[in-house]
Parts: C-alpha cells; sequence; structure tokens
C-alpha cells in the first residue's frame, strides 16, 4: 500500500475477451461503484472496453476516454511513434493521478487481462509508487479464445509459448520452434510473416485461428483453411499441445 | 455441435483462481441453472471446485462429486497411477454421460481456465464427440497471481513461457533458458528441483513467489526470501518481463 492516505484507489478491472458476460462479479462490483471509470478508445471510434462493460456503469459516472494520438499501426522503432506514445500515457497518467488526488477511485478499465501486453500497465507503473492501487484479473483473451475454439490446450508437462506476432521473423521461428502449445497474438499486419513461419515450423497444420473470439461475430477456422491475410487485432492463432492424456 | 438432440449439454464452467468474486456472470449463469453440478475433489476432502462455486449453487441442485483415486502425489511414471487416473478419467466420464443421455445439463466445475492443464479436459475428450459441450473461460490460476502479485507480466514483444515444474530439471532449465517472463506452475514436491533451476538461470533475482493469489490467506514474497521449500499445489512461481515501455 504506497501513497497519500486521502487519495483515491486506482482500479485496474480486467473485462474479459469480449462477451459482457466474461465479465467478473468483481469487476461488475467495481465498475459499478467507481466514482470515475477510465478507458482507452482508438480516435473517433467507440471505446472497445467502454462497450464490454456498458451495462454494468453505474447511471451518472464521470467518464474518462483516453484517446490515443494515432489512428493506424505503425512500426514500432519509429522515434516520434514511440515519443508520442510515452507522451500520450505520461498525460493519461496525470490526468488519472488529479482524480486520485481528489479522494476519488478510478476504475480504468482493461480488455482482457490487465497484466499481459495491457495498456493499463503503462498507467499503473506510472501511479503505483504515488497511489495505492489494486488489480482486479479478468479473463484473457488468450483464454477466451481457447473456450470458443473448444481446445484443450496443455496438458501434463506442456510448456506453452506466448507469443507477439510482431517479433521479427526470426525471432518469431526461433521461439516457437519446438514449441509444445503455442498461442501467437497481436496479429493484425503481421499475419504473412506469421503465416511463413508456421508453414516453416510444421505448425500449420495443427494451428487454429480465431478472430474476435466469445464475440457475436467470431470466426474459428483451422488456420490451413484462412485463405486471405487480413487478421484484424483481435484474432489469435492457437497450437493445442498434444501432452500426455491418461 | 455434435451428437443426440435430446441429449443434455456439458458445460465446462472455468471458476478462476479461487477468489469467488472471480467467478464470471457467465459461470454465475451456468452454476444456477445446471440440474447437476459435478466437480473433482480429493478423497475426504472438500473439493476447492465446489467451496469457490458454493454461493451461486441453485438450492436443491443435484451434486456430482468426482473423487480422485489417489489421495498423495504419485510420479507420473508409476504404471499402476497412470491406470488408476485412466480408469478414475473412463468411470468419471460415463457417470457424466449417463445424465447427458437422460437430456440433463451437467455443469462440470473447473478450478482456473479449463484449457490450461485442467482435469475437466480429460472428461471432455472422452464425451465431445457424443454430446454437445460448451466451454466457460475463466480467470487463470496465473492471471490471478500476477494480480494478486500486482505484477505486469508481458511488455510489447515479450515472450511467456509457462511451464510445470514438473519437468525434469536439465528439460525445465531449458526451457525457462532466456525466457522473457516465466510462469512456473505445479510446484508441490518440486520445488526444490525449481529452486535450483532458478539459481542457475539469474532468473531467482527477480522472481515472485505466489501461494493461493487471490484467496484471503494468500502469501506473496521475492523468491529470494521463500526460506522454506515448502510449496502447497496452489503456488506459483513469476518471473515478470522486461520489454520495451514507452
Amino acid at each position: 500500500m504506497n501513497g497519500l492516505q486521502n487519495s483515491g484507489v486506482l482500479y485496474g478491472v480486467g473485462l474479459g475477451p469480449g462477451d459482457p458476460e466474461l465479465v467478473t462479479m468483481k469487476a461488475v462490483r467495481l465498475i459499478g461503484a467507481a466514482p470515475v471509470v477510465a478507458y482507452f478508445a482508438k480516435q473517433g471510434r467507440e471505446s472497445h472496453a467502454r462497450r464490454i462493460a456498458r451495462d454494468y456503469l453505474r447511471p451518472g459516472c464521470e467518464e474518462m476516454p483516453l484517446a490515443y494520438p494515432m489512428t493506424t499501426e505503425r512500426p514500432f522503432y519509429q522515434p516520434e511513434y514511440i515519443d508520442a506514445l510515452r507522451g500520450f500515457y505520461v498525460e493519461s497518467a496525470e490526468r488519472v493521478a488529479a482524480i486520485l488526488a481528489q479522494g476519488r477511485d478510478v476504475a480504468l478499465l482493461c480488455e482482457g487481462d490487465p497484466m499481459l501486453y495491457g495498456s493499463f500497465m503503462h498507467i499503473f507503473i506510472r501511479l503505483k509508487d504515488r497511489f495505492r492501487a489494486e488489480i482486479c484479473a479478468g479473463v484473457s483473451g488468450m483464454s477466451g479464445c481457447f473456450a470458443a475454439a473448444m481446445q484443450p490446450m496443455t496438458w501434463g508437462d506442456d510448456v506453452l509459448t506466448v507469443a507477439p506476432a510482431t517479433l521479427d521473423e526470426e525471432a518469431l521461428a526461433e521461439r516457437l520452434a519446438g514449441a509444445d502449445a503455442a498461442v501467437i497474438m497481436k496479429l493484425g499486419g503481421n499475419f504473412p510473416k506469421l503465416r511463413r513461419v508456421l508453414i516453416r515450423l510444421g505448425l500449420a497444420e495443427r494451428a487454429i485461428y480465431v478472430e474476435r473470439g466469445t464475440m457475436a461475430d467470431q470466426k474459428i477456422m483451422p488456420f490451413t483453411e484462412k485463405g486471405d491475410d487480413s487478421a484484424p487485432y483481435f484474432s489469435m492463432v492457437l497450437c493445442p499441445g498434444a501432452g500426455r492424456r491418461p
């Protein structure tokens, strides 16, 4: 427990993979009780996090959208991109801090699980030593995809490798080689690269493509049946493990 | 959708890491609606899954405990252990099948996420081609531990390695070497071996020990402060990633 005794509490609230019914009882309580609810959004679009949580918001609660400064995906190595993103996180953290300093709690909504590749983490590390914080775990995006695809993933001694497709091609191949079970996330424009890697490693035959898992418009198919290279952000590839099964 | 049109549906219901408030809205609905609720238990002990779900059971629902035939952990390579476990899963699957064949739904409770190292999977693969089934994702045990320990785990291009401590020492060291972020599960009697591996790989300094994460009696400490080798089944070691943070 850090920070000011009279300050508000920062709640990082995991919302799960997309189906509003996969929100936990605790998240529903925290969202309903928070005087201020903050969430990330793309410029000019409805926040996906807010859409999941919509039915649980208290009427009249104060909402704080945090809108990303860029609208399209750009290579991370561009210095101007990194600077813009850093500036955005610093400014967002200070907006949240200003509310906490008033003694009011903030529920910051997080798609999936807050601690896996979450934007929340960039706010949390900037505030955790100045204010009290609590994390409410959520169903991860990948757990939602396992369930939607009805795929047991790890058996017995299987090791699970979770890799972002943003890695360069050689690194991705190296990290996936010999994987018992694997989940590849952050597809988007990285899909053609991932396809080459999966074919090269002999993983394509047992891979499953899941798009918008647990949402009303989900798509699930064997990877080998995915003809095009278009894959939205909310998509993953699963390679189920084949460990021991008594 | 497989199986008999008039048969019941097998629901695999993820319950999350232990805190009953981390059960999802969907799980609460399914547990409350099911005519039969099944769960695994150790011989002569209260089922941990039932304890998490207790407040959500419909009064008067039919309960079906599935009690493991052995009370202590034994090495998996013993043929009699494998045979006993296989017999138990076959018999349990047939008990569930008998209910489904009557046209009644069964909610089979699963600690954590049903598709990660879950006992549920052994029942599911035996029934999925004979009956309709649906999986309700849950907050995984590891997500609960990330939250309880307030540890962001994966940043940017970090790869997450999830490994069971049941692997032999060389295999465990090989799989964890060079991990960006890691979670080691299934500690129990494997703790001394894991300690040797973490020290050898230089991972001990950034590792965190979490016991019964999200439960009332949770324990969280830097791995280097854990003096004894006693680690219950509901414990994990986390090695948070250190990837890019704008």
